[in-house]
């Protein structure tokens, strides 16, 4: 097992890596709030995992709620049902939320958490690539609206983040590859070395080789972990972790939610971004090149779907949470390894590029 | 003007307390984050008071958003309206929500401020007697739950508070005197000598005098300021806060949200709670009489709705915020003017209460 230690003051935690944390007791102990415990789960995870879990928690009072599984289900609505789930079993303000599977539910059941009460004890026990990497690291939690991806959210810190790289075993593919779009966007964003053993690894990384996955996840969290402990409400570098996302939300927007996988429209998202940066002549076209062939051997798309209108894709853009002042701020790259936010970007270059 | 100041760090506001305050420019300028600005307000009030804000609001973007007037649509569906409106209007992170109505508005309001984007820019204008002295101070937001009040929620700021007593002119009666429950509240749990001067002056605050009001609101705002700069996020002293709400909450609960007022609910409930402080032999029967007849006099009731049997408001209370490991805390008074809260209070008394 590896620990992190994101650094956040009094609201510091770590996060676990290893293989087999699940049904580690002792992980869990220290960080419950009291003796009542809401796992949220949904329908995919809870067959193979639940009982893991369940297993693991003694001597407290559990409970589960089980949600429907898909990024269109990240709604208010179904938001509601943990609600009803913690009310129902007259949960007090000393309970622990804990969250397991992937990104929504992460983000679900911590925003739960940040509001139950106004605010309960939270553990994120991701079981995807994308969520051990990303989602369950930094606090950012919500839901989505029709209007605009996490658009309804907070930011609360878990207590603890136990990553069992073993549950990656039963991951589809496709889930793989989508986790591996926020792992290779580290290595754009900040570490040209991570990079290079990246695109050497891809194979293996695909191939689930443990001790490669191992690696590719403890470097992707101690980046964010950084970044975050630096910048928590993304007042400033933060942002840079929206590589991808302005393109990537408004393609998963545009599609419906669930039609396109969040890691799959941040793949093709920073594939646009890369595009945008050599347009403004900070890109080589050979580093351009390799943003997409790297970005294809990953298993992800390249480009936005093809029915996604210029017009549109600026309409979904101009509701994002990186609008300040009606001015659009865009993640993008200087060279590989080193990222920039920048409001300054010529309306006919991002038009061109999403043309 | 008068003008008090909430200590909370970086999170300090300043309370202004004065006539014809809601057309004064100059004390929502320093305040505004960004150039747009949503204004959330409700049916009742928007005749009466938006036109006069919209005026005062120069050189920004506004739109507004009028919910229906009534605690049982403090929910979430008609929460998201709110979202639905910052969405349409493109309302970027910098922009600044105003809520202008009662406490039912400005606890949805400003939780919908908390979770927009994770957090916008939030002013109070409060414009009822209860909002002023209570619900606008403090930073607690959020909705109800068909299974509890307030379940849904968060402790956030706002950047200032506009409390303009020309405002309570328009006021109905019945919500005049729900506000006065929060302010004796004051009186019992912390002021003697300010419930002495209530008891006084009981019907210059029912007949509307402004100096009697404008002294009522400045002095409890003081009160509140000081035990929230204190705690502000209920971790000790601020429960007391709470002298009448967990009897208060049942009521309303079981009454269905919107029958009876908060302040009523909290004015039969704070007699439950000096009936069973007068139990343990804490209050003499002469100072429960007194605090008996001062809420009367106050125009509001005295004892809970008779179908409310004593089982159904043990159920209602055992899911109330205050339990800790399944334990009721209850805040008592000692005397008048000091409160405290209890875990210890025999069930067989509680239950002879409610009977």
């Amino acid at each position: 097992m590896h620990t992190l230690k994101v650094d956040l003051g009094s609201r510091s935690y770590p996060i676990h890596i290893g293989s087999g944390l699940l049904a580690e007791a002792a992980l869990y102990r220290p960080h419950l709030a009291g003796a009542q415990v809401l796992i949220v789960t949904n329908e995919t995870v809870a067959p193979l995992y639940l009982a893991t879990l369940r297993s693991a928690l003694t001597g407290v009072t559990v409970r589960e709620v089980i949600l429907p599984d898909g990024e269109q289900y990240k709604t208010l609505e179904v938001w509601n049902q943990i609600f009803d789930a913690l009310l129902t079993a007259r949960m007090s303000r000393d309970c622990t939320v804990i969250a397991l599977g992937g990104g929504v539910i992460g983000d679900m059941a911590g925003f739960a958490a940040a509001c139950y009460q106004r605010g309960v004890a939270f553990i994120q026990v991701p079981t995807t690539l994308l969520a051990q990497v990303d989602s369950s690291v930094g606090g950012k939690t919500g839901v989505n609206h029709p209007l605009g991806k996490n658009m309804i959210g907070a930011f609360y810190q878990p207590r603890a983040v136990i990553a069992d790289t073993a549950t990656l075993a039963t991951l589809p593919q496709r889930e793989l590859s989508a986790g591996l779009a926020e792992v290779l966007k580290y290595g754009f964003i900040r570490d040209a070395a991570f990079l290079d053993w990246l695109e050497a690894q891809l194979p293996a990384l695909l191939a689930r080789e443990p001790a490669a996955l191992a690696h590719a996840i403890r470097r992707s969290c101690e980046v964010k972990a950084e970044i975050v402990a630096a910048d928590e409400h993304e007042s400033g570098q933060r942002a840079l972790l929206n590589f991808g996302h302005t393109f990537g939300h408004a393609i998963e927007t545009g599609t419906g939610y669930g039609n396109w996988l969040h890691g799959e429209a941040v793949g093709a998202g920073m594939v646009l971004a890369a595009e945008l940066s050599a347009r403004l002549g900070w890109l080589t076209a050979e580093a351009l090149a390799r943003v997409r062939r790297v970005i294809a051997a990953a298993g992800l798309p390249v480009a936005p779907p093809s029915d996604l209108s210029a017009e549109r894709f600026l309409e979904l853009m101009a509701v994002d949470k990186k609008v300040l002042n009606g001015q659009l701020r865009l993640v993008l790259l200087q060279q590989l390894g080193t990222a920039v936010v920048t409001g300054e970007v010529a309306p006919e270059l991002l038009r061109a590029t999403l043309d």
